[in-house]
């Protein structure tokens, strides 16, 4: 098994994604707040890249089972019905409902990745379970990191780390890093003791600080306390037993 | 004083690095190479992004002091007199040549930084003479790693983390760190002791011991070997005395 990993989306493109088993990380906070819609009921994600698409694909859906979620540089975009905050999408919300997402760094990374064989989406709430899955799988995959407008971000560098650290521990041999996935598990190592500690320091964490989040962080630094997996199926986000399903057809391939 | 990291080109923008101040880190082997390449008395050094753009620029200037050097994916490239090894750049070879040259990834990192308000070239070899010159200037500055084909070069990163360790011992108050640069530090604390050893495990070192450059990563593994500071001068690299002839300015704007 060999793990790969990019700080950001810009460092790749769809192509080379393309039939891969990606997991998309963005611990501030699209992960957490998907992981934590689908766990409050919600029907589905469609995460979108620009906020144009959304308000078009919302025009041709029923209204009623539509909300419209996500935000630009931290705040909520005129006209939609929730922002990019895991506290607003309560089961009151969300049950039963389909979401449009469009946030400024994590629905990039996860419309980069939609060719994916697998796509998963992960979080510090929900690292154990991808752990999980990953190791049941036993392929190469590759860690997506949604970053901070480009740049590396130090929570889903050290959130990618604890992930490569538990399915390091649950496989047999130990994966093969690339040189991204080693700087991970090392910056996880320096700092993964310490999850809110790090992530009120880290330049995305301060600027929520900034803008009125603090309580998103404490949230966000939650370990395992969602333990549900998010994934790709079509053009939506969903829990779906799809994993499971799969199950005897990937332990064949991988024994 | 803050200090940015990039840790691949493709993460930034030319206008992203217009007027900063910017070090352009390629361990393996651009910035090893061309700080081999003017010790051993190059006249200058002209980096160019594309292999056709070397060969254009070439054909204008007169072929008696031009050398047309660098590589593709650690190779020579055809009808270039040198490669990307800094082995090959005697002061035989080169003293009072001019070299265009282009690499995989070391080039286009310069290229995106050629609007930059000062660019220097760190490598292993002179980050304690590219520490002193950035702790002489004072000013906020970026590091752009050249990477591996769009992905966090681990040796780049260690040494972008033993030139922010070397800053920070230099200046008075510790300068604030982007979360990369945070990250480069960190790596260089957990892999800075053993830097042949780190080299020979990385994607690149493994990629050019497979082809035969072992010799060279020992060449690029030697810390402050090579002191002096190429840096960008309109459109060629030169070691000039730049930072030395521009310190009563910066000095007072420092204070």
């Amino acid at each position: 098994m060999r793990i790969d990993l990019c700080f950001t989306p810009v460092q790749t493109d769809e192509l080379a994604l393309r039939d891969k088993t990606v997991v998309v990380i963005d611990v501030l906070r699209a992960s957490t707040t998907i992981v934590t819609a689908l766990t409050n009921g919600a029907r589905e994600i469609i995460p979108v890249a620009t906020v144009e698409s959304a308000v078009k694909i919302s025009g041709n859906l029923f209204g009623d089972v539509i909300l419209l979620g996500g935000e630009r540089n931290g705040k909520m975009i005129e006209g939609f019905n929730l922002g990019n905050s895991p506290a607003e999408y309560t089961a009151e919300r969300v049950r039963t409902k389909a979401i449009i997402f469009s946030s400024t760094n994590g629905s990039q990374a996860l419309v980069k990745a939609r060719y994916a064989r697998d796509l998963f989406v992960c979080s510090f709430v929900n690292v154990g379970t991808a752990a999980e899955a990953l190791c049941r799988i036993g392929r190469d995959f590759t860690i997506v990191c949604a970053g901070n407008n480009g740049m590396l971000s130090m929570e889903d560098s050290v959130c990618a780390g604890m992930l490569i650290a538990r399915v390091s521990a649950g496989v047999d041999a130990p994966p093969e890093l690339a040189d991204g996935a080693l700087a991970a598990r090392t910056l996880h190592r320096a700092f993964g003791r310490g999850i809110l500690k790090m992530m009120r320091a880290t330049d995305h964490g301060r600027h929520l600080l900034d803008i009125g989040f603090g309580e998103d962080l404490k949230i966000c630094a939650g370990v395992d306390t969602l333990p549900i997996l998010p994934q790709l199926d079509g053009n939506v986000i969903r829990v779906k037993p799809a994993v499971q399903g799969k199950e005897p057809a990937v332990q064949s391939q991988a024994t």
